[in-house]
């Protein structure tokens, strides 16, 4: 006899939804680009329903989850050679965990400074796109 | 035959000592207080000598390392219920690894941005600190 209870699915916050272009899946997190060129700026969203916090996560998830953080800082790290990377969880605006992985520069729009709130973002032209999200793609996907 | 060599020791970095107390270590992290009265701030600092990004730790640091922040995380949700807790590790100014932990509030002073570079900060009183300092140490070294 099947169940008719359906397995909740996870579903993106609709904010990141519209900031953001999708890279692709890790084992536990979606990557996400933000649209934002001033900055190399991806996020990782655990797929896990209802989590705000990493006091949300298993044990096991968490270390799944500063892995995946872990790799794709490092990937990040060697592709765009960086002289920070802000790693943050911050969830005042969306209260869905994800994690903020940023390359920074120090001749950047908002260096030293934090990136949020500073100025207006600059969306990405289909040109950049059609560069930036296959790069990325290869970059961050590959096993 | 006694070897020469002296195991280096960590020093934390002179801004963080000068902007925080001491409030204890945890097996892998020292645990600090933001000297900033407007929003209840902790820093953890790994003692690892030279790390600026978790990518400089080891996976078994790296697990140890978020399971500290869980556990802070989820000590100072429950002792001052904040609208939103934030976790962040951006390294601009102090490049050695730490990991802020704020308890966020709807009403406090930044909301809904993030807490840098938003107003001075309020130094505690002496009173406060000698409320807040042995409150906070039996919070969060309780084994």
């Amino acid at each position: 006899m099947s169940s008719n209870k359906v397995k909740p699915k996870f579903v993106l916050h609709p904010q990141l939804e519209k900031d953001t272009f999708f890279i692709g899946s890790l084992n536990l997190s979606n990557i996400l680009l933000m649209n934002d060129s001033r900055y190399p700026w991806v996020i990782l969203v655990p797929q896990c329903i209802d989590a705000v916090d990493i006091t949300d996560l298993s044990i096991e998830q968490r270390a799944e989850f500063i892995e995946e953080i872990n790799r794709v800082a490092d990937l990040i790290k060697q592709q765009y050679q960086p002289d920070r990377l802000n790693i943050a969880m911050l969830g005042n605006i969306v209260p869905q965990l994800h994690c903020h992985i940023i390359a920074r520069f120090k001749q950047d729009f908002a260096w030293a400074k934090p990136v949020w709130g500073i100025g207006d973002s600059i969306a990405y032209t289909k040109e950049q796109q059609d560069e930036i999200l296959p790069s990325l793609q290869s970059l961050l996907l590959r096993s």
